[in-house]
């Protein structure tokens, strides 16, 4: 099973992947937790190579192909071997936070996107996917409080971030039965405890 | 004009390219040289570690999304401005190498390579293509006695650089108007000559 995690900046996707590793990992799951972009040392020099460059300096296409490279070498050297080994991967971020960003929100074609996607994974998507929906001022001021030098989406502005919320919405209208949108700005409490309920009745269904 | 240098390893791509710079130069052309992958500092540190890579922990996608990363990043801050602004662009290898290598060769769709190039380029493609054409027995003789590093393509064994030579005449042949395909083996000096008099022909027909 392919779990994602999605949403905006300060959305508690970080820490909601790792609640739920934690959790499946008790109940005597084999688990696999790791994110994008990044995941493996090549995937992690080109998000070292994306977040820390000059926006204006490179071009949409060059870091979405960049982001797609990482996907790519993080696909077949770390997802798909952990499938194959019947595990459960939760991955903070995939695909999706490229057909938004890079795609509702900086133009590169859709098509082309999922053109991407079926070359790398075979087309496969994600089984589950949570989406952690926030308002923009309440996840970038989360998203500002945490000690990082990765300002590179913090700096762009509000118009932004809110179609980024857009986007995602928009994604997980059009897969109901992939997405589970929850309210982002809840206590992580009962975030998790919605996203357990959740897993444990997917899980239960998927045997 | 944009014109491109494509062929196998040792066929003299770099020689040629750099020759007919000299001569347009000579002629009173603003010319750019350039060469893929490679032709802007990121490309160039894509280029470091794809080549000075171990082959067999990268994929071939990640490999060619990383060229095609590179091409991206080539194409917008270097070749479009320089087409944009009336020079004649030589590149030693572009598009074409990618459909022989990573496409015929490796196995990435033909499909999937040709819409990452309309993203790149809006599809534009070479206005004139020298294929230097080379039995791989005596052009991997030639690359040899070259100091390198580089070593990435000449650890390929002599069945792989048959099929990249029948790569590359398969495109020639499908497109006759755009590629001038020459005897690599013949002495720099001859295969000079040829390329003088033909781009004296085309930029005479393209005015």
């Amino acid at each position: 099973m392919f779990i994602t995690f999605e949403g905006g900046e300060g959305s508690g996707k970080s820490v909601q992947s790792k609640l739920l590793y934690d959790f499946l990992i008790e109940e005597g799951y084999g688990v696999l937790l790791t994110r994008e972009p990044g995941g493996t040392p090549l995937a992690e020099d080109v998000r070292r190579i994306v977040l820390t460059g000059e926006p204006e300096k490179m071009s949409t296409l060059t870091e979405t192909l960049l982001y797609l490279a990482a996907r790519a070498d993080h696909w077949s050297s770390v997802i798909k071997p952990a499938l194959d080994a019947n595990k459960i991967v939760i991955c903070d971020r995939f695909h999706d936070s490229t057909l938004v960003y890079q795609g509702m929100c900086k133009g590169v074609a859709e098509d082309f996107l999922n053109a991407a996607l079926r070359e790398i994974s075979g087309g496969r998507k994600p089984d589950r996917t949570y989406l952690l929906d926030i308002a923009p001022q309440i996840g970038i001021t989360r998203a500002f409080s945490r000690k990082n030098n990765e300002t590179r989406f913090e700096n762009m502005d509000m118009a932004f971030h809110e179609q980024v919320r857009a986007g995602f919405l928009k994604l997980a209208a059009a897969e109901p039965e992939r997405f589970l949108t929850l309210d982002g700005s809840q206590p992580v409490e009962t975030v998790q405890e919605k996203i357990k309920q959740d897993i444990t009745a997917v899980l239960a269904r998927g045997r």
